[in-house]
Parts: structure tokens; sequence; C-alpha cells
């Protein structure tokens, strides 16, 4: 952060607030917070986004899981509640007017976490070492090589967007589920514009291409094929029953009972908000490393979110009002090289789109 | 924090919200920040004393100087523009609307500067327990002796208030310093109360007694009795000549520029707001540790303060009035057992106030 705090001001900004979200306090405060106080917000920090967008500032936000083990002895139920996706942050993000990234960093509990085999300070060496790899930051110019990948994304994104389709498909090992797509929302991938044109890429690495589904048209059932943390919960082997659009059974080898509370936040948290598709081509699927950590994880495989989607991605506003506005937001992780991605188009074509890892939409 | 974020939430907190302020962060802001920013703040900073006091809640902040010579390399002249008070925590804290108080925190880089000779661990451990002693946490009932204490210098204070006094005069090597009483201001010591009667210590360990003087009469010549520190900086061996209140000639062996620079912040700046008498029976002054910041160190002699009063102090608002409003507020020890402090009462009659380091009023 120090780092990022200097060159941010070598960069000009007038202002670098750091701010440090410590899973102890989040421990404690699951621990002993009064009931009602779970899920509830301060004042100032509901402003933050507000005000933050009518400087035209910048967000950097370093990723992370907490030391393993961690929350293992809190309620999941309390976990639940209070996991709160900000709406301020939502609006904000929509309507393009804050300049904002997360990227990954690297840290000793994190490292522990993913090379525990290793001593600590080696395990932090291996923890960079790959962070750098999947970030690109050993190609001669990385940002470059960014702006390549994310022209990449973009193209992908279009293809689909133009494809008309109307639903997805996945099918593989203990998954068969089909995806409604909403006919005025397009899929997107890789960098972003602000309102003021500012290009920036809000997730990095980032390798998906993701829309937001009609959360109405989900059926089957699906099988998680990367483990996730949730609140820095390990939520490993999750099953997830899909019908009418609801998740209507949600069983898990370890964690079901955090995700069924949060399905429960809102009328809306059970519906999907998101569903992102990952080639195999990206980095981060390739090392073969789990890193517990959605940024990471969410960009090695397809994915799909239950809760809050992306209004911003809808053609008009009737068919912004369609997309999910949960107050949560859960990315469960359901693509790999054995599953298998096609399509029906509205004309009622099925295509292929990705096989075996690869791109088949024409 | 993490041991106070508990204990908050223990007592019922609904929410605990730690901000850490990286001095390694706020080097970077006035080595790279464009001049424009330096004293600026953002939106919901200063929100916060005003959104805290709505909700009537509390402040709790650890103390402690960053490491040894991190700002050395910087301008004073930087340092001291970008020094701000902000006017909405004096408010708050004139209101009593927010329950608050400031204690030390020890850490590495501060034991590494007051027992620097020891290994980093011994000066940690050396630097907890004369922190533990001067905040009394080696009696039986650390609280009880606080609210003993707590009520000797509320009579101290009393004492002072009745003695109607016109004027201080400090007298010792270097030091021969008046500073004009204002009638309708009172002293204060030891706990305050919230405006809904919540009884609270502002700062532990506190062992002074102080009152807002008249910034428009004090004369003569003071010289510091301990080092301080300024924004991180040191400052040592401080000279300081007043004439018609106003400090007019500054010098020190070191630091004397950035307080050259912080009287020239406001009109105000380069006049009084605090005189704070310490007898000699606190724990601070006796352990003969320079602490190298401001809240031990304050509490182990008499100090004076340019810059910003405490409004609250005043019997009426026309009085009130006449408190310094300055922007800063920049203590420095003045007292020890050298420096006899006199008094003369509004009739004309010589008093002795501390002499010895005892109180000599009556």
């Amino acid at each position: 952060m120090r780092a990022i705090a200097t060159a941010c001001y070598q960069a000009g900004a007038h202002h670098v607030e750091v701010h440090y979200a410590d899973p102890y306090v989040q421990r404690a405060r699951l621990q002993h917070a009064p009931e009602p106080a779970l899920g509830s917000v301060i004042p100032w920090v509901r402003q933050r986004p507000v005000q933050l967008a009518e400087m035209q500032g910048a967000l950097i936000a370093l990723s992370g899981p907490p030391a393993p083990g961690l929350l293992d002895e809190i309620d999941p139920a309390r976990i639940g509640r209070d996991a709160v996706a900000l709406v301020e942050w939502a609006r904000v993000i929509d309507a393009g007017t804050v300049n904002w990234t997360i990227v990954p960093g690297p840290s000793g509990p994190w490292a522990e976490l993913v090379f525990g085999e290793l001593d600590p300070a080696a395990a932090l060496g291996r923890l960079w070492e790959a962070v750098a790899h999947v970030c690109r930051l050993d190609e001669p110019d990385p940002l470059e090589a960014w702006w390549t990948r994310s022209r990449q994304l973009a193209q992908a994104a279009e293809r689909l967007s133009g494809a008309q389709l109307h639903s997805l498909r996945f099918c593989g090992p203990g998954t068969d589920l089909t995806v409604g797509l909403l006919a005025g929302v397009r899929w997107t991938g890789g960098g972003f514009r602000t309102a003021w044109q500012r290009e920036h890429i809000p997730n990095l690495p980032t390798e998906e291409v993701f829309t937001s589904p009609d959360p109405e048209r989900t059926e089957g059932t699906v099988t998680s094929t990367k483990p996730l943390l949730v609140s820095g919960r390990a939520v490993t082997g999750l099953r997830v029953r899909f019908e009418g659009g609801r998740a209507v059974q949600i069983d898990a080898d370890e964690g079901a009972g955090l995700l069924r509370e949060l399905v429960e936040r809102d009328p809306d948290a059970n519906r999907l908000g998101e569903v992102a598709l990952v080639d195999g081509s990206g980095r981060i699927g390739s090392t073969g490393i789990v890193f517990h950590d959605t940024l990471l994880d969410e960009n090695a495989a397809s994915h799909i979110a239950l809760g809050s989607g992306f209004g911003h991605l809808a053609q008009d506003s009737d068919t912004a009002g369609r997309v999910n506005r949960s107050a949560v937001h859960t990315d469960f992780m359901i693509g790999g090289p054995d599953v298998e991605v096609t399509a029906t188009a509205r004309d009622g074509r099925e295509l292929p789109v990705l096989i075996g890892g690869r791109w088949a939409l024409e």
C-alpha cells in the first residue's frame, strides 16, 4: 500500500487514503457485535463512494484472503448477515463515475493458505512469483500486454453480444445447467471506460467475459469446479440446484450453511446476477494453483454469481430493471476443461461456445 | 487495536472502525503531493466527527511517534502546511458530543526512538513496562486509581479557577514568561463529561490542569524543557520570545523552521491557546524518560500551546470568542523542578502556584 500510495502521489493525486480492513477486527465483530448491528453500515462509509465519484476519484483495492481457519469458529449465519455489498458502490460503478481496480496483494497469511507446505518466507516468495506471472508482470511491457488481452476479451464479448443468444448451457461432471440470457443486456470484458472516457481495467488479472443473465431463467444442477472463500470461510464441493431461476437446493462438502444464509438475505439473493466465461488461454487456470481468492480463482474458470448484477450492461432502463438488484454478490466457479459451454440462439439454433477451453463461437 | 476493538464489541458497540494513519504514506504525501493538496481534507473525513457526535459515538486514539528519522529529509515548510487540526473535531469536543480518549500505543519504531540502545524486543518490552507504569496499570485497581487522580486534578483546577488570577509567570533557566489569563475562562483537569453526562478521561495518562489563556497577553521569553516532535520531526532547544501575545522570535537547536512555518498558518497561530500546569506527583516526570510523544511528555511538565484553545471552558459566548481559534495546536514543555510558577491575582496580590514541583496555591 505504501508503494501504491507513493505512485499515486507521484502521478498527481491530492489525497491517498489507505483503509485497512483487518480480518481480526472483523472476527471480533462477528463474535461479539449485537445482532442488530450485523449488516448495518455507518453513514460516512456510505458517503465515501458518492463523494469519491463527485471528485472523479480512483479506488485501488488489494485482494487477498485472511489467515487459514481464522473464521472457522464463527457462526456462518452471522457471517452471512454481516456481508453487505453497498448499493452506493454498485451505483457509482454502474454509472462509471469512479476509476477503479482490484489487484492481488500477497501477504504472509495468504501465502500460508496456498503454499502451507513451504516455510513462511519461501511461501510468500512463491505467491509473489505466481501473482507476478498471472498479472503478466514478467512480460517486457506489462501495460501493453494488458491492453492487448483487454482487446481480445472485448472482441470475445462483442461476438457473444452479436450472437443473439437466448440461453447458455454448461455440461460437465455434476453439471447440467441452463442460464437464460436477456436480449437487451450486452456482454463485456477487459477494460472499462469511466463516464469521462478514462480507460481502466477493473480487475487485474482479468480473463473473463461476462453479462447479467435473466434472473428468472436458470434451470438445472451445477457443481463448483474450485473451492471458494465466502467472507473468509471455505466452501468446497458446492452443488446447487435451480428451479425457475431460484437456487432451491444448496449442498456442499463444507460451508453449505453460509451459502444458504446468504441466499436468504433478500428476495433476489437466490437468483443469478452474473454469468462469466473464461477461456483456456488466460494465465491463471494454467498455473493449476487454487489461490483461495475470488479475484484470481474466478478468472481461472467460467463462473456464475448469486445476487447483484450489472445494470450498466443493459441497453435500456426497462431491461436494466430486470437485472438482479440483490445486496449480495457471490461468485462461484463452474467451468474447466471438462465443462462444455453451448448456447441456444434466439432463432433456435444450437451453437458451441467454449469447447475444451477454446472459443468455438464464430 | 484488535484487543480494543474486541473490548468495544464486548461492551456493546455496533461498529468499530479502525483507522491506521501510516507514517510512511504520510511521508509519501509530504514528498510528492502537489502543493495545493497540502492542508486540504476530503469531505468524508470532515463529516466523520459530526456523524460520530450524532451517534453519541466514542473515539479511542492510540498515540505514538513514527520511526526515528522517518521525516528527516522532508521540507519542514511542507510538513507545516499539511498539519491540520479539523475544526469539526474541535467543535464536537467543545460541545461534549463525543466520548473520547487518547492512550499510548507502544510500537517497535517508538521503542527504538526511546530505548534505541536495547535490542528491538527488549526495547519494546521496556516501553510497554514504562507505559503500563505511567498508565497506573500496576495499581490493584487501575480504574479506581484514575478516578482518584482525576478528582485531585479537578480540585487543583477548581482552586486555580477560584483564585481569580490575572496572569501566570514562569521563571527558570532561560525562561521568564508572563501569560495573561481571561477572567471568564475556567481551569479544568482530569475527567470530562459528555453532554449526556458520561464521564470519560480524554487523555490517559493525564496529569495536567489547564486553561485557555488570553491570546493577547503573553510577554517574555521561554525555553522548552523537553524535546518535542512536531508532525514527526524533532524540535530541540526551542526558545520563543513573545511580544503583545505573539511569538515574534523562534529559535531552536533543531527544527526551528517547522515551528516558524506553523505559526504562519493563520493569524492566530502565533498566539497561545493553552497553558497547563503539571505538579511533581504524576508518574511521567519521575520516570525521567523522554517519550518523544506529546501525550506523555506534556503530562511530565507544565506546558503551553501555540494555536487553538478550548472554547468550552469559557463562561459565556463573548469570552469564548476571545479564546484562540487557530487551526493548529502545538504543545511544548516549559516546566520542571527548576521552573517556578507564580501568579498575579486580579486584586494585585502575588501568589505562589507551583514551587519545586508542588502545589503552593491555597
